[in-house]
């Protein structure tokens, strides 16, 4: 491998490492436990379970890799906060579109994409706005979505089990 | 700028800005919200500021760019977890040291390093080990440390404020 390879194979790497150990702690929490909020007044785990969801998904448009599977979660888990009342599909169901839409993804980003194609603009910055600041380009998108994903995983693990479990 | 560059340039930004957006945070603490934990029983935010403020220091030789400042922070803040009786700096005096570590290896980074630099191995991989697996190269310590903070930042703004501040 050249050194764009290794690079780019570092940043592949970190996000698969990183969407694994999220895999892991979701698996290890039932439904009650996905009930639970980070921290009095925040998320629920089923919340961010949701937003992390639907905020991969849209990388797939934002990569200008193709249409999205699930555009349906933004009005729930992006453009609008959690709320107690609102009526969220189930931990158990999310957590099948989580696996889902990261598995598509990761077929995506594994095809052998080069250098120039990851540093090339992404979705939502125009050719003029990339002109000025090439860091909005794809890599970018891969990097900012692993650290918000390292994030969000920081906080759910604070989150105190259900007691009784389910 | 050619991808190599753009690529590079990427995965600085986003460092920059997530130690940015962690002394933002930061500087809006006071010494008693310092000492508040992210969560009951968890790490206290002075512990993990003098925390990320070692793990900082230590990618100096990890990234082979010369000796650490601060060693003598891992005794505490690395090798041991969070312990209320530890007689720890002052939040004041590590946010100093914090912003000491990140100014000095902020200019190591940005002195125009090669992709051959970034993508060859960091410190703590035998040159066998990386031979197997060239993801363990320097790349790779900046993008694993800027997750890393992430995730710390990620706990720390779920921390409740100390009544009363100081």
């Amino acid at each position: 491998m050249n050194a764009d390879e290794i690079m780019i194979a570092s940043a592949i790497t970190l996000w698969k490492s990183t969407v694994s150990r999220a895999d892991k702690i979701f698996a290890e929490l039932s439904e009650s436990d996905g009930s639970q909020r980070v921290a009095p007044g925040r998320n629920r785990i089923v919340y961010l379970l949701g937003h992390l969801t639907a905020v991969h998904d849209a990388m797939i448009p934002l990569l200008r890799l193709g249409d999205r599977i699930h555009p349906e979660l933004d009005d729930v888990f992006v453009k609008n906060p959690d709320r107690a009342a609102a009526d969220l599909p189930t931990f158990g169901d999310l957590r099948n579109l989580w696996e889902n839409v990261n598995g598509h993804l990761l077929v995506l980003l594994q095809q052998g994409l080069s250098a120039a194609w990851w540093a090339e603009r992404h979705a939502s910055a125009s050719e003029e706005e990339f002109l000025i600041n090439p860091t909005r380009n794809r890599l970018s998108i891969l990097l900012s979505r692993t650290n918000h994903l390292s994030y969000h995983l920081g906080q759910i693990v604070l989150a105190p089990r259900a007691s009784g479990g389910s």
